[in-house]
């Protein structure tokens, strides 16, 4: 059967890192949201996913991955219940933890990334909140990302099992996030994200196979990958970018 | 062997969240940072985590657990990972996946939480973001507080197995991490906690039943448990409360 993804349809948002695994595993899967209404799909659905008064665990927020009755919310934890069966993921319990922990690491610099424009208020708009987004886009900029990036870079080239991966011998799931955080950045601070990465070589080899592993490289051909925009979590307002 | 937990010494911050856990299990640990340096232990111990050059995989930041070999950061992960040791989670995948699933959301109120005394800087101190915090703080006590605490509480009233507990029937470490949520917002937050907490009734008494478990209640009144202050997440300012 198979999957469903519930997830808003005009942005990539947190639901690109979960696309992004079922598409690199070549896991059959719906895109609820983007279906048609009439076929039952659509906005409409997901929505009852979040207001449905029958269920027992309603989520809090999309993505929402459902597998048969499992209904499950947050990325990282998606993440972590695909991982198995999509073999995106070490079979280890360590290696289990691992990609978990760099996962809510990612996690974290993405929710920074999304500050950087809603530094006051989720409820407002980024015009109503412009001199403090660029407030927190310096310190983003000059601090953060940097300080995220090389931590990534030192994961992957102490990998024992060879610096081609965040985690052991083959791609995981985190591997994916790490290369949509990098896109995400690229397409938000372009100055601000090719500074970073000149001192982050590992990672952007890291970013580079995974755009070229056949099924990544079909899906981001494809109309299945949604552009990125100024509604999503990565948003090119060049205001906020460094100089 | 115990278990040992490096965290920052003098604020509870997300290491609490392990702290309880480890607390109500009576598992045995040593709580590194706060031991003295001249067995070894002390900040330096924690640094020497965080800057190991022989480490596959420095964490990012504390807390950070350490049992035997394997070293593991990011409070939702360490969690995870204690859960079936500890007893606190449910065997079943389900159960795992709907706890961890919980945890994250307390985890994104908990940063929300952090946010509103360092919304455009965390390299900053609060007394030079104090008109941001301001705006951000009265969105989170009107809109974001109100919003997580109500969907806890569905949780708790939906639960199959009884309102006791968020998941299953019996306590799981989300159990413990939302009644230091609780704990944390009351003491941040006294009028607009109050006001939120009174329409959810189910959750206050999940956080009383929890303060009343034997070993988190002789936890709570030992010197183990560090008082809240203003160098932690949860701080008390009091123009940032609701009127």
């Amino acid at each position: 059967m198979a999957y469903e993804l519930h997830y808003w349809p005009t942005i990539q948002g947190r639901g690109e890192f979960v696309r992004l695994a079922l598409e690199a595993a070549g896991a059959p899967y719906i895109d609820v949201a983007r279906g048609p209404e009439a076929s039952g799909q659509g906005v409409p659905a997901l929505q009852r996913h979040l207001t449905d008064r029958k269920a027992t665990l309603p989520p809090f927020a999309p993505p929402i991955l459902k597998d048969g009755p499992l209904v499950i919310a947050q990325t990282a934890a998606i993440l972590h219940y695909l991982g198995p069966t999509l073999k995106l993921v070490g079979r280890s319990e360590p290696a289990r933890v691992a990609t978990q922990q760099i996962q809510l690491t990612i996690a974290d610099a993405v929710s920074e990334a999304h500050d950087t424009h809603h530094p006051v208020g989720m409820g407002l708009y980024y015009e109503d909140q412009k001199p403090e987004a660029l407030r927190r886009a310096t310190e983003f900029c000059r601090v953060r990302m940097p300080k995220y990036l090389q931590w990534f870079e030192t994961i992957v080239v102490r990998n024992p099992a060879g610096s081609r991966q965040l985690v052991g011998g083959k791609v995981s799931y985190a591997d994916l996030s790490l290369f949509q955080l990098i896109e995400g950045l690229r397409y938000a601070f372009p100055q601000a994200a090719a500074q970073a990465l000149a001192r982050t070589p590992a990672i952007v080899d890291l970013h580079d196979r995974v755009a070229a592993l056949p099924k990544v490289k079909a899906y981001l051909k494809s109309e299945r990958r949604l552009p990125f925009n100024e509604q999503g979590i990565f948003r090119r307002y060049p205001e906020l970018d460094l100089p």
